[in-house]
């Protein structure tokens, strides 16, 4: 029997730990942070994630979809506030398409206690990854009292995070190519609170958006009540972390710019000041195994920037196409190992890509008439040629086309739309039979 | 007085110990490699440099220009070897101009013993860098026999190299962008020896380059007689290293390949299974300080390619500018480092893509009759017009211009002589004033 040793017990880890127990191996799998399943969850900073349609399929091939569902709401759409606090909705697909709101910590918890049900998993917490010999695949941790464990394994799989120490370790063998690259924003947490009887203060099912071109301000909603709210903002400029020096210009900075939150939202320069200032890092590497002994998953091969709500559908599509993947090739380990970072690293590079291009989109475009009217024709074109024409934000959230090719053909309808936009009187013909031709005409041209 | 501390004593590390005891501070130096002044270094693999406008300028400003004069072999072109082993010569600049030969292992003694001459010099060697405390600013150096040394310093110098362990260090500090990128080609070096009488069997004043396209050899003159060649070649593909595997097949490839080099080598396949497949990285970060703590110069900052022969010039040009800071800006440190980073990094960014660009030009394009041509029309354009153009190659090797500048007059010079070279008569027409009126009034049209 073999023994794998999956190292970090966050989202990925947990996940594909249940995978790997599922085809009969025997798991260990090291934690560097405390049992999640034994602490009470901090209140106050509570980070949201949107779980989307490549996430549930990975959850569903580990058996965990309804324990999973029970804790999550739906979004149907993007509630965006203008700054006059004005409403407007868009659905982010069709019919009751939803993205989920979730929190990382919960839904973390309930993976390592479904892992738990099997016998073949083995939990090992406050253990630091030291070191890694890539000769004998042997891992060092230290727990909190400076004891050192060895642990030889069979297969490891780094499923340690962006800050990865199994990755660590790889990025000193020749020829491993690696980046991590900054934004000039970063982000900062703020919990707007549930109303005094338990209910939401926003529409609880959509994702609020307060889009002001540099920046932005979004939340999402919580089970109890309350808004996981987070402000993406430059680190320098007229407006940025830097220009907000004291509680009077963060009072009156959010008062000018996002009045209807300013008027719910309780304590605010308090929580701004109390609460961290956060980087955005995207991490690049190649390839993301060594040899047949390491693989790399989730964040630690490919961490991207939030703006797709796609890290975590990432994550656990590496979970479902290497569980697949596993099940077609078998336990040639080296062409397994080979072939999934082969097929999956141009699928994170674009999925990088995408969440990237999807910041300015979010903090700007999704405020603008033309854009507004762009994806009315986008749409219009799905209901009636579905076959034809899927938008890119479907690709990536509603479906399981590699990112890779979603990333292409969204490149091809972007330039077919911006042609179609140009036009001088596309406002009063949007909807013509003639603007449909064209749109289709160009398709067929694009092959 | 300050107390600064250089870590690594390689080319860069050596002539930094120089200057800034010039200036009077206490220098400590460490390395983790034994002290190159007492061990004779080894014959068999010796890597060549080519010292030029840039290198000279920082080695003049430390005193040793003399010195290290006395050790170069001037190279005034290229001598390009066809298939047939037909030679063809391009000079690299004007007149006397020449780029020059000098032994990496040479240089770096004679700068040690020129650094040895400061009181205010101490060189402590086989001391590994474990550790750095960005808060204490102390360092930590473990010996071959396993003590540990703590050593504090006032600024700190990160000259240790591609794998910088001072970098590895800041790498983990927020915001710190970095990236390790290896081409899919690697090189391996191959000792031609000298005549039985110590002469040089080739041109010894020139730089001999086999192009062949995808890949090339060359050859750069040792005192001793004997070439230091480098054949640069992708690691996979149908002419790789992995397509080589036998004695025969090496034999056999450079005998069709390289006919007059194979004819002059003795123990050819010997020699190149002998000698190790090395790799080539670009290692770019940003920023190149830690607040007014720690300062990256050379490799460690910037880690090139060898084919525009600027990696140790821009790492010695890096010690003359931050000379020239420092006597401009004084000891207002944070300042200091603040605008060498600034300053320098697109310096660096722009070496780093010439020196790409350049492995085309070395290995494919030299031999092309429109690329020579292309040359001759830019040489009579500089003769005439010095003050209007200088070709990229000046610039960057015999001029002290920024190479961030260089590369832009760089990029200009190409688009005006892309469209000259488009003219259906330009073999004919190359030498007209016609020509020569329509680059002039190109470069006026381009401000």
């Amino acid at each position: 029997m073999q023994k794998v040793v999956v190292v970090g017990a966050g989202l990925v880890g947990s996940l594909q730990a249940i995978l790997l127990a599922k085809k009969g191996f025997e798991v260990e799998v090291y934690e560097r942070r405390p049992d999640l399943r034994k602490v009470e969850l901090k209140g106050g900073r509570s980070i949201n994630l949107a779980l989307s349609t490549r996430g549930w399929k990975a959850l569903k091939l580990a058996g965990v979809e309804k324990q999973i569902e029970e804790i999550t709401i739906p979004m149907y759409g993007r509630r965006m506030h203008d700054e006059n606090g004005n409403l407007s909705f868009q659905p982010y697909g069709k019919d009751d398409q939803a993205i989920y709101s979730v929190s990382r910590g919960d839904l973390n918890k309930r993976l390592l206690l479904e892992a738990t049900e099997y016998d073949n998993v083995s939990f090992f917490f406050d253990q630091k990854c030291n070191d890694l010999n890539l000769e004998t695949n042997t891992l060092e941790f230290e727990d909190k009292e400076g004891n050192i464990k060895k642990v030889k394994a069979d297969r490891i799989f780094g499923t340690d995070g962006a800050f990865s120490a199994v990755r660590t370790r790889l990025m000193k063998t020749d020829r491993f190519n690696y980046s991590q690259q900054y934004l000039t924003h970063g982000y900062k947490e703020l919990l707007l609170p549930a109303n005094e009887d338990g209910t939401h203060k926003l529409d609880k099912n959509a994702l609020h958006i307060w889009p002001r071109g540099k920046f932005m301000l979004i939340a999402l909603p919580n089970e109890d009540g309350s808004y996981t709210c987070t402000l993406f903002f430059p680190y320098d400029g007229e407006y940025s972390f830097n220009s907000l020096q004291s509680k009077d210009q963060v009072e009156g900075f959010f008062k000018k710019t996002f009045p209807d939150f300013y008027d719910i939202m309780p304590n605010l320069a308090d929580e701004y000041f109390e609460n961290p200032t956060s980087s955005l890092v995207i991490i690049r590497c190649e390839p993301w195994n060594y040899e047949d002994k390491v693989l790399l998953m989730g964040d630690s091969s490919h961490a991207i920037v939030p703006f797709y709500g796609q890290g975590m559908n990432a994550g656990f599509e590496d979970c479902s196409v290497f569980s697949e993947m596993y099940d077609e090739l078998g336990s040639d380990w080296h062409k397994l190992f080979d072939e999934f970072s082969k097929q999956r690293k141009p699928d994170g590079d674009a999925i990088a890509q995408l969440a990237l291009d999807n910041y300015i989109e979010m903090r700007d475009l999704v405020g603008d008439e033309m854009f507004l009217l762009r994806k009315k024709i986008e749409n219009k074109i799905y209901e009636k040629h579905p076959d034809k024409w899927m938008p890119l934000y479907s690709q990536v959230t509603f479906s399981h086309i590699r990112y890779s090719e979603a990333y292409e053909t969204g490149q091809k309808q972007k330039r077919i739309m911006d042609k179609v936009m140009d036009r001088d009187d596309i406002k009063e013909k949007w909807d013509s039979d003639e603007v449909e031709n064209e749109i289709l005409e160009a398709l067929n041209d694009a092959g």
